[in-house]
């Protein structure tokens, strides 16, 4: 941590804010330059940062030196790579996993449908909301457990693991009863109360980008699951939101390979919400296998003009097995296998 | 709801489309322009938003020309105004009303001092958090129930009625025990499981717009309360995030008039998050009452060096004292009373 | 300046980045945080700005202490405040001056029927606009000299000085003819060439901050004129570029105090494009006026339906002169007057 | 062009609507929905585009049909593709196209060494900025004409055709002179006069986005260069200005497909901007491969620790060397060839 003063700090400023240093347990040292003083704050970070540094009187800004999030780090050695949904490995440095299926879960029959033309295609884990988040009350809100159970009959029927979203903390244990891994939606990112809870699964969780997080605000998410004890997280990107309003949201690609130098975390790419635009999922789908995904979660549907949400956005089962052809052409161009 | 064909749609395309609209109970209108085919859609455009027309083939756009909210649209007559904490009215047109008090609940002793200074100066709700949605899970996290019991002793002792945060489903009984007023968080304003459970709180709901939210999200998410029996709310601008780094957020005093035009519900501003830098709170403040905020919601610490979080944004007493004052003149000047 | 070196950066390459450093004339300062090591950068920021010290091994970040900008710094004591148009004073500290007029200066009679209305609303500033910067090629692009002409006319029969938009650096001596103040639109705020120009002009210049510039850009591109000679610089804020799309822009207020306390330029406020919503303008240049803006610049037309630029956000005259009344009131009660 | 009414619009605004359609030479037609009327607009929507339809009496939004753009749009079989850069041609579909050089022409020397090394490493055309818009004015600017004799002089010597920017309406003969093609930067996108000016030019223009325009945006200013005459227009994806502070951009990928979809002028992507991250630029370089770029220009340095602008993210020729390998790669798993 280092403090930058105001141009015309004092003497008894700069000792009271020594002084402050000294009162947390911490050492400083002092360096004068030409028209500031900075003053270098010595010792774990974790214990400064939570004080009000800026708030001591000539001080100008606060500059923290180390990365505000530990267990997630890189540099952590005992993070478990790779995280297993089921028995399928993501992470592993190798192989590129392709999850898939609809966006909600709609109908047993339309479930088990969709489940056999994904699993036919290639994708190796299966999606599918029975809680879903929307915007706008009046939209489906999902089957709830019968929809999980449909994502269970599915799972039977062709052995693909499933991932789901919880949307609320008293629904852990019900969703925990069938799931594979767990989903954290963008719009819950910060949901502070459901990060710690799925902190205590023992299932694997995917926590999504919020539509609004930066990369470091993802970081911090995701040490609230680790730091209540559960290590199997993967990072999702999934579109942020900016100014364009040609797409739904901005795939922000950039984030593939920072996130995997920072963390030893899987990450995934979901290039469906990422553009939003159908005609152009395939693309992105291929951007993110060459940026350097580790998995690539697209959303398939048989009969879009029916589908409960997000239509707009799915694949028809065809297009979804000939895009995965070219993403196994990419993954081996960067090494990789599909 | 407009529905905008692509440039080479077919005369089959069309068929079909107006097909679809006819199955879900509408009626259809088609316009041929000089180069593409507008279908107007009429009817209640509820039950067409949930459809997936986008996804019909020969479709370009589809544009939605009624409002997706209802409840929360000015012309919803039922709207009781103006929502009331404890014996407060705010919305009422007339009256400006300001809520202040700590970030966080720190102590006994501390909410006290603070609740005092603050009702002194002219505050006429308190607030304060028990429970903290942090960034990093190494950060405070709050008293939990113990800061509650603080908050409603200062109650007891000043008679501010008190508005504290709410972040987990699990907690609104026991929330509701103490306090005047929920509040929902930048957030979790699109915690959608959280929206519905205080949808059924007999307590009025402050809703803080996200800070990536727009304000049709912001309204749909009132709506989410309103839908599940609630109708008293507050809407809550407290800062967007942009690309700029010199402050905390971007105030969006823009969002001030529109609400107050799109909907009956009163309008708080938060200039505290809304800038974060406290010596420009009180010019924010006072822009707020002139574009025609109904409350003002500003943090005040007697000692934001020792702050538990926040410190670097809170006003000393003294400072919200004057602000008051000059808050005063301005509700005055825009026909106002504080 | 201090560079923050990576967790593992090497004794070696802690030698070399000093060495790199004493090259440049400048001394440094290494201090041995737990996990990094920190060396502040002593001497002239600007010597070291350029360098590009971040391509260094080793080195994780380069954070600056001082700002990038000198001449319009707050505590610069050359610059010549207030800046005047004409014979009237922007940023007396005491006085707020309103600038208005058309979008585009449309015809000779337009011209002056608009310019008497404002004039006798209370209006110190005529604008209109000869040149247009157009987002489409086949919109509207000004009268072009002919526009100059009639400002200069308007000005005649008015009294009041005149502000009008130059768009290339070969129009400077043709515009300088006409104009009492030039300025420069927000999409030419970084036409480093245009600023180069404008900063040999004997006139003042308002510089339109870019809608998605920084706070920082903004002062940089101010510094870019003062630094060619100009010192007589206001600064404009006029919406930035965010999500939100119910608004044209997102008038940013914020920008107010801030510039007020970086630099002693005065600040204009620009509700008509910050909201570009008709109806909302007026509470937006009253919370400008609250917030501390030296000027608002509010366009006029007298027959919204038949301009040919802007018509949807342009105020009548009777609505202009209405809330130059309000304004008053405003302004006086944060001891100010109009 | 579709008009929608305010809720309570009356019959006689209605007719004053249709009336105004009419004086402008087109054809309505009124569509009658629950709460609602809708007026279609048939005719030219260019005629209509430029007209305050917003402004008149019972309009709530006015909603574009048609493509603001005509000459730059897909369906426009006019347009010559491929371009031509020398004698490189991009956008033909096959081949990518690898643009490579300094940041800023720095010296005679430097510039030929570079040349000869990204030309080895198989780059195809030769960039090298001679006039540098810096966001500070203390930053170097460039060598101005001395470096346009450089890159020619590299041209000489490595036979590869040169691409440099524009930044001056008053320039464009002297860069004529050197230069193969012309770059608009980022912060000159919406500099219409200098877009007209490039517009009257024999030479290929690279239009840059600007960081915060949207793709309409970007289409409208290349829209401005062809209605001049000149239909060799690149378009290049840089990245844009989002909240995230991590990398220097947000390289926004969507826009690839979508601007192959809308238009058959060639697109770039500039990864070295994109992200400003030196290490995570070769994945972005694939990346924007795998979406379907016809060309990717990269920034290369011999010895980025002396670079005079961008060292930070300049790829050393041997990181650019083995980019090429991989790009190759990645080129020949989507059907293409490097």
């Amino acid at each position: 941590m280092i403090i930058i003063t105001q141009p015309r700090v004092t003497e008894a400023q700069i000792d009271h804010i020594v002084a402050r240093i000294e009162q947390f347990g911490l050492r400083s040292q002092v360096m004068r330059g030409e028209s500031r003083v900075l003053i270098g704050v010595i010792g774990p970070d974790e214990v400064v940062r939570d004080k009000p540094l800026g708030a001591i009187p000539g001080v100008e800004s606060v500059v923290p030196v180390m990365k505000p999030y530990k267990l997630v780090a890189q540099e952590n050695g005992s993070l478990p790579p790779p995280v297993s949904i089921g028995d399928v490995k993501l992470g592993s440095g190798q192989r590129v996993v392709l999850i898939s299926g609809p966006c909600s879960v709609e109908s047993k029959e339309r479930m088990l449908t969709i489940a056999k033309a994904v699993k036919q295609a290639g994708a190796r884990v299966l999606r599918g909301g029975a809680f879903k988040p929307r915007t706008s009350p009046y939209s489906f809100q999902g089957l709830g457990e019968d929809g999980l159970r449909y994502l269970a009959e599915a799972r039977a029927e062709t052995g693909l693991p499933i991932i789901t979203e919880i949307m609320d903390t008293r629904d852990l244990a019900r969703v925990e009863k069938y799931a594979d891994c767990l989903q954290i939606g963008s719009r819950n990112m910060q949901n502070f109360a459901l990060l710690k809870e799925v902190g205590r699964s023992r299932l694997p969780v995917m926590l999504k980008r919020g539509f609004s997080a930066t990369i470091n605000d993802l970081l911090l998410s995701a040490e609230y699951i680790l730091s209540e004890g559960n290590p199997r997280v993967l990072l999702c990107e999934r579109g942020i939101r900016t100014f364009e309003t040609m797409t739904r949201n901005t795939l922000d690609l950039n984030a593939v390979p920072i996130l995997k130098a920072k963390t030893r975390l899987p990450v995934v790419v979901d290039p469906t919400h990422g553009i939003g635009l159908r005609e152009f999922i395939p693309q992105m789908a291929l951007a993110a296998v060459a940026a350097g995904a580790d998995a690539v979660m697209v959303e398939v549907h048989d009969e879009p003009e029916e589908a409960r949400s997000d239509g707009e956005q799915a694949l028809r089962p065809e297009v979804f097995r000939d895009l995965v052809r070219r993403l196994r052409a990419v993954a081996e161009a960067v090494g990789r296998e599909l």
